[in-house]
Parts: C-alpha cells; sequence; structure tokens
C-alpha cells in the first residue's frame, strides 16, 4: 500500500505488472493501490531517452497546452508555446474586480466585486478523484479547500409545485427515500418479491430499508420523530424549558412525485459531485497562474494562429500579434495542438481529410453563468444556508452560494445561473445588463432578497467567448471518431478537454495532454 | 426576510407575534425568516430592566456557565463563576502536544502530537443548524472551516464480509440505492401498488426511480454505464489512447444486504449530521477559549465545590482548592449549576427530593475517543481520502479523517476510534499503552499503513474524565423528569446539555443556559 512513497514509482510498477501480467493484474493491482474507479492518471511523468534537440510547437497555453510544454521541457525538448490571449490558462479562468471581459460582438464588461470575490466562469470543482489536477495542483502550490456540492440546508424550487415556495433539500430528500422505502418494505412485507429476494434477505432488506428511510417501528412513513430527525422538526430540539422538539409535516408520496423536486435529489451521488470535492483558495485560476508561473516564458500570447503546415518532417505555424506588428511563423518537428475543434475549423490548415472532418463535425456546448455579487451574505444570515447549491426550474437552473469566507460581514458574490441548452440561448440572447436583470427577476423567486441586496454582476455565455465559441466539445460520433482523433496527422497529436472521456474537465485536458506527450516521446525516442 | 438586519429584533419580533396572535402564527413568522426546523435558539438576549446589583452564582466554566456568565453580566448581574479545572470550557476540550491529561485512576498522557495536531475528544462537529453556537462563535471571533461528515471515498468495513475487505462508500451506496429502485420499480410496473400510487403517479414514480437507482432504460440496477456513472469505473474515464471507461462491477443485493455496510448508509442524512458541517480552524476548544477572553475574569479555576445550602433568599457554595489552601465560600442571590449530574449526585447539596432523585437517576454516557498520529497522510497519499469518516464494525466503530490541512506533507492525526456502550468498555479498561496497541491492530484491517506510519497516540475514555464521570447524560425517564429539572429550586437553576432535547450537543449546553438567564432574569426584574 505505501508503493508510491519510496523507490520504484507507481508508475514503472503498474507498467512492469501490466507487461508481466497482462491487464487484469495490472488493474487489480491499481486497486490494491487505492487507484482504480479514481482518475486514469497514472502518477507523475518520467521520460527518459535522449530528445535529440526536438522543437515541439504547442497550440493554446490553456491546462492540456501548459501540461504539455511542462512535461516535453523537462524531457529536454525545446519548446514552444503560441497563445492567443494575453494570459495563460483558457477555461481555466476567474473574473474578478478590475477585469474587463469584451465577448464575441463587442459587448464590454467591467467587473466591479470587491476585493477578495470572484467568479470562475468555467470550471469551479475539482473531484478529488481527478488526480491529475491534484497533483499538479499539489506540485505547483496551489492551495485548495472544500466545495460544497450538497447542501440539505439548499432549495428545492419548482415554479409548479408549493405554490412556487423553495424547500429545504432535507424535507424533499428524506420524504422521497421514506416513501420509496414504506413502499418496497409493504410489498417485501407481502412476499410480493419472492423470486428476487430470499427469506433469509428478506429480513435484512426490512431492517434496511427501516433505516434507510427513516420509518417507524409499523415500517411507515409517517410525521413523528423518526421522519423528524432527518428531515427536521417543525420546533426543533432546544434547552431548558423550551426544549421540546414538535414534528415537522410530511409531505405525502403524490406532492413529492408531482413536485418534480425529486430531479436534483442524487446531484451530489454522481461521481463527478461526489464528496469531498475541491476548489482552489481564490479563484480557479490559481492553477492557470500556477501553471504559467512554471512555463510562462515557453508561452508567447497575443499570438493568433492563422496557418497550420506540415513539410517534411516540420510543421509550421503562421500566426499574427493581436496587438498588432508582422505575421510571423514558427516552425518545430512536432505541433501538440490543444486549440478547441470550433476554434481550429476556422484555421487554414493542411490536416488530413479524416481529422478535418472530424474537427469539423465536433459541436460546442451552450453555456451561461453569472455571478451577482450582493451587499450582504443574505443566504447565509436569514437563511442558513452555508455553500451548497439551490436547484430550480427557472432557466437560472442553479444558484450556487459560495464555500469560502462563511460567516463574512462583506459583500458576496453567488453563481446565480448556470445554465445550458435552450436556456443558455435565451441568456446570450441578451445584452450583459439585461441579463443582469433576468437573472435578478429569476433569482427573486428564490431568495426575495435579491434587488434589496444587489450591487454588481457579471455574465459569461460561452457561445460567445472569442477564443473558444463554446463550452466544452461534443461528439457528434465519439465511437467512430474518438480514437482517429488521437492519432499523429501529419507532426500534430491534438489534445484538450475535448481528447477526452472526461469533456469540460480540467482532468481531461491534463490527461489527454499526458497521454499525447507519452505518445510522442515514444515516437521521436524510438525513430 | 430581512427583519434581523435592522430596526426591531428578530427575538423581539417572534415574541411579539407569538403573544399577539399565538405560538402557531410565531412558528410560521420563524419559518417565513427562516428559522424553523434548525435550533430553537431565537437570537441574540438584549434582557432589559433593573436587576439591582443581584449576585448570580455560576457553577462551572464550560460552555452552559460561560453563555450563563457573559449575558447576566451584559444585563448588569453581579456574576461569580467556580471552576474545577485549570482551564474554561468543559467537554469543548481539545488535546495538542505539551498537554498532559491524568484520568480517573492516576493514568496520565503526555501528547506529543506535531504543531498544529490535535484531537477533541469531546464534541467535534457543528451542525449548520446549531446557530446559537455559530452566532457566538461569529460575535466571538471564532474562524469555522468545513468538517466532512460524508465522503464518498471513505470505506465501509465489515469483518465478516467481502473477506473483511473495506469497501468504498460510493460502491455500496450506489448498489443499495440501485437495487432497491429496481425492486420497487418491478413491483411498481406489476401495477402491483395500484392501491398505493395512482396511475398517473406511477409513470412519475417510474421516472424519479431510475434517476435515483442509476437504472439502465430497461429499469434495471446492473453493471454498466448508468451505475458506473455513480459507484466508480473499473477504468475509469482519461483522456487520449486510454480514455475510455470501462464499467465496474455491481454487488447482487444479496451481497449488499448480507454485508450489513447498510448500517452506515444514512450517516450524513440525519439532521446533526447533514451538510454543511463545521469545525473550528485549530481545534474545539478554540469556541472555549474565546468564552474564556469574554468572561475569564469571573471565573475562579481549580475550585473544587463541595457543597451546596440555600438558606433564606441566598445560595452558598463552598468550594476548596485543587491547589491546595483553605475551604472557602461564595454567597449569592442566584445560581446556575451546570455540573455534570453524575458529580453533582456526589456533592453535599441541599435541593429538594424531587430534584436530588432526579440527579441521581440520571445515567452518564460512556464514549471512547483515541487520536493517532501518523509520519504521513498515506489516507490522501495512497487512497485518495480527503476528510470525512470509515465505518467498521470493530470495536473502533468509525475511522475520521482530518477536514483540515488536505494534501500537506507533515504527520497528520486521524480519530482512530469513537466508541459507544460495550466497545468503550473494553477499551476503558485497558491502560493507555494498551488502548492505543488494540486501535492500532484494528485499525490496521483497515489501512495496513498504520504500523509502518505509527507515530503516538493519545486516547479519552469519558468515564474515567474526572470531571464529569461520563460523555453526556442519559434521562432515566424524560418524558416524566424532564420539565422538574428546569424548575428553579430553592435559588437554583440547572444548566447544561443534560438539561436540554440535544444531549452531548454543546447548542443544547448553550440553549439551556440561555433559557435559565432568560428565566432568572423575568424572576428578578418581576420581584
Amino acid at each position: 500500500m505505501t508503493f508510491n512513497s519510496d523507490g520504484i514509482s507507481r508508475r514503472s510498477l503498474l507498467s512492469m505488472i501490466g507487461a508481466v501480467a497482462g491487464a487484469g493484474a495490472m488493474y487489480s493491482a491499481m486497486s490494491t493501490m487505492g487507484l482504480a474507479q479514481g482518475s486514469n492518471y497514472a502518477g507523475r511523468l518520467d521520460l527518459q531517452g535522449d530528445v535529440n534537440g526536438t522543437r515541439v510547437l504547442i497550440l493554446g497555453a490553456g491546462l492540456a497546452g501548459m501540461t504539455a510544454a511542462y512535461e516535453l521541457r523537462a524531457a529536454g525538448y525545446q519548446v514552444q508555446v503560441l497563445e492567443f490571449r494575453e494570459k495563460a490558462g483558457g477555461r481555466c479562468w476567474t473574473l474578478r474586480g478590475g477585469d474587463r471581459y469584451t465577448e464575441l460582438g463587442g459587448d464590454t464588461q467591467d467587473v466591479t466585486f470587491s476585493e477578495g470575490n470572484y467568479l470562475n466562469p468555467g470550471p469551479w470543482r475539482i473531484p478529488s478523484d481527478h488526480y491529475a489536477v491534484l497533483d499538479y495542483c499539489k506540485r505547483f502550490g496551489v492551495k485548495l479547500e472544500p466545495f460544497i456540492q450538497v447542501n440539505y440546508n439548499a432549495y428545492l424550487h419548482n415554479t409548479a409545485s408549493f405554490d412556487g415556495q423553495p424547500q429545504r433539500f432535507k424535507e424533499i430528500s428524506t420524504d422521497f427515500r421514506g416513501h420509496v422505502a414504506e413502499l418496497l418494505a409493504k410489498v417485501v412485507d407481502q412476499q410480493a418479491l419472492d423470486a428476487d429476494v430470499t427469506e433469509a434477505d428478506a429480513q435484512l432488506l426490512m431492517d434496511a430499508l427501516k433505516r434507510y428511510g427513516a420509518l417507524n417501528d409499523e415500517m411507515e412513513y409517517v410525521t413523528g420523530e423518526a421522519s423528524s430527525a432527518y428531515r427536521g422538526w417543525a420546533v426543533p430540539e432546544g434547552g431548558g424549558t423550551t426544549g421540546r422538539p414538535e414534528p415537522s409535516e410530511v409531505h405525502p408520496l403524490s406532492v413529492i412525485l408531482q413536485s418534480n423536486l425529486w430531479r436534483n435529489l442524487t446531484a451530489g451521488d454522481n461521481l463527478h459531485m461526489q464528496s469531498t470535492i475541491f476548489q482552489p483558495v481564490g479563484g480557479m485560476d490559481q492553477i492557470a497562474q500556477a501553471f504559467e508561473r512554471e512555463v510562462g516564458e515557453l508561452i508567447t500570447f497575443q499570438a493568433k494562429v492563422t496557418r497550420i503546415r506540415h513539410e517534411g518532417n516540420t510543421v509550421t505555424a503562421t500566426w499574427v500579434p493581436t496587438d498588432g506588428g508582422e505575421e510571423q511563423t514558427e516552425t518545430a518537428d512536432y505541433c501538440i495542438c490543444t486549440i478547441p475543434f470550433s476554434i481550429l475549423g476556422q484555421i487554414d490548415h493542411d490536416f488530413s481529410p479524416r481529422m478535418s472532418g472530424i474537427i469539423d463535425s465536433m459541436y460546442y456546448a451552450s453555456s451561461f453563468k453569472c455571478g451577482l455579487e450582493f451587499k450582504r451574505r443574505f443566504w447565509e444570515q436569514d437563511e442558513h444556508i452555508y455553500g451548497g447549491i439551490s436547484y430550480t426550474n427557472l432557466p437560472i437552473s442553479l444558484i450556487s452560494y459560495p464555500s469560502n469566507d462563511y460567516f463574512s460581514d462583506g459583500p458576496g458574490v453567488l453563481l446565480a445561473a448556470y445554465s445550458w441548452g435552450a436556456s443558455s440561448y435565451q441568456f446570450n440572447a441578451l445584452p450583459p445588463a439585461d441579463r443582469i436583470e433576468a437573472v435578478l427577476d429569476y433569482g427573486s423567486q428564490i431568495h426575495p432578497q435579491y434587488r434589496d441586496e444587489f450591487v454588481s454582476g457579471v455574465s459569461v455565455g460561452w457561445h460567445k467567448v472569442p477564443w473558444v465559441l463554446g463550452c466544452y466539445g461534443i461528439w457528434k460520433d465519439r465511437d467512430a471518431d474518438y480514437m482517429d482523433a488521437t492519432v499523429m496527422d501529419g507532426r500534430t497529436l491534438m489534445a484538450g478537454e475535448h481528447i477526452s472521456y472526461l469533456p469540460a474537465w480540467m482532468e481531461g485536458a491534463i490527461l489527454s495532454a499526458l497521454d499525447a506527450v507519452e505518445r510522442l516521446h515514444v515516437t521521436v525516442t524510438e525513430s
């Protein structure tokens, strides 16, 4: 269990086991070592061999590009990175007071949040099974703090149920689980499940359902101590003469089902959302900045790539400085291209027809985020909601409460909308000021304090982000196309979240870069 | 929704509503104000009226005693506090390197944990509905950080199941939920529930079960993408050529049921354990120290109360300094006694026969905690467990991983045992060094790294803590006795966690003190 602490590396050991005993044994060993069922990150690279001054050109200084730059330089390669923006990180991006953001179409927003407040327009959570991200954070000194995904005191809200009044997560989740357990217990009791559950198991199942559903001794889910200990009390448990609690009323199954509020009950059970989750202290771009500290000297910023050509054993990118100046070229032996396919398809390139087809067929998801700053943390002060997420059927989709600076007096920023698909188009079509108004209107249905406490806001519609034109890549036919997109095309390997099975996640971007780097290195050292 | 931000206080408003429109309306208003179903803490006290130099003697400088001292002094009372120990806080207590602890029987332990590491032998979590604790923390500047109760990557362990191998919480929880959903879906489909579920609701129930149970399109809980997206993959989602995941094998229902691992699935769903939960940065006694900063000057430490007598309109406590010296007395107009009944019953007092009977009938729960320091955070580094709790059927009952200093290199302290009842007696009966050995033996069955990484440990068996002789008070017959224990007996009111419906919780101690203070104040100002 301590293989990785000294001597032979975990990666080497796994490779060895894989080579000698096959993949089954390797996965078994991975499991023993606590690796399986997390990220497929197999530990830090340790590339050996003479790379003979091989030059690698990396297009894009997002996390994929910077990972590749960091690892290739460490292995002895001559690395150059071209980046369109004035800073590194790509979608690993944070907006703070003082930032200015101009979207496609020219609308510009000046962020005026107070010191310490921010919006992460892109990634905002780091699952604890995203080992590559966590390891680079550790290496580069990025401090992480827990992100609260599930808060039982946050709301589930549906305009068409409970008179539009938001309900506490704890009440709906307890009621749903309770009714499900009671229904199943009833049929177990009637021996209606004999074919599926043995007699011995039936008693265990009853015991389990009683506990799981907070049922009473009669195996009923009803108003009383058992249910209130989970869903909360009408009069809470207290001290002294006013200590005795009164149970809260459970909602009937039919009310729970018709409310549709059960749709978000498992939001924290999905592998990527399971506790424990993290966020960087101070904003997601702390990761981008940490990478930039490592490889910044390799990056040419404000370089807009206009042409990619393969000739003989080289690849050449033509680029123009976005702040004016002459067209320039950069030639290398190999290229790792992390430019999103949504952008790459618009660049003059000479990739193979197969690769071109894949590039052109990839659709980029639409997404919208809005951050609103409020004078005070009314969600904490009035409603006792500390971190976590409220879900709604309104176009804002959710409200996420900050997982930092709890109990502070100062202004706080809510992620006040995080929409996908149709809802996001609706917001994206509006000018920035109108989006804020719409988000305020919607949010006021959940938190009536919104209008009184509002200070300022900023929004990002990903289809209007000039350097990506969408949120993440969606395959037209992943089964048919994915592997073909990973092959070296001329002298170029593709990398980025789109070349992964973890789309939209930073982990996918880093893993795809590591895979490209390893394969490039094999090509170079074996040629 | 913003009543409490200015003008009339929440407490005053609630009292007014209660007086005018009755308790129902008050609770309704409380609910609107976001208070109901949390603590019954009704906001900060604002005691008005002339107290005429009334003297109050407070016995015990735990949280109940210090709350009473703080509030009574603010209202103008002359307050004196007698405390047995050399410091304040009572069970709100933290052990760190440099601390020495001598238990009943004379066994002494010297704590040698590294800087920053600690064990909270008593309370260790602050639920976010414990408004009184949170409010005093806010007032006194105690910084809080999230406590991770549920970690899907932590273990469920039973020596008699899965060959004694610990299982990840995410696997067992997904499998249990999936099988339950599948079984119920089957009977819904067979229309076996017609009496309980209408036809319209049946379709909603099927939709809900599919989502809740991670069922496939055939409403089955089976190995595949749907289940692996929750329980984890055998080969995880990755990037580049190795990106494609492979589903993990689900466990059959029978295996899940017979494993008994379902017993701890809802540990984080109980009202007091629901996310978001907090802990003070640096240890629970940061709260004790904060209170002591406020009222320390009122406290006489190392004062062992030996006698309590009521004469005329006064109450007198006789005490001896535990560091030697003459017996002394302290006389006051009223007394708030927070001495645990386990101790109070052994003190020479003149409480009424009814109160004496209650004092003598209260049993104090047995509990055992052990903290072990390890050279490195192997649970994070090898097993990717960041905070949270593993549960086991072994006598150690659980292992809790630190919810702070994640990813740090240095030594870390695990709460390596937290036992109740029979298991705790088993540990308590051993000398301290043998307890550590036993805990190491047990824990090694879950974390084989234990022996290699162990540095030092400390344990507290609450029945041997000299100043409380148990963990918390258990009523022999709460329904019959509770209210009688709250009445003023002579000139004395009882307070502490035992005089609450939140036994063992700091919130219960504080709420009982606030209730006693308010009633005392009514008595004084109306007399």
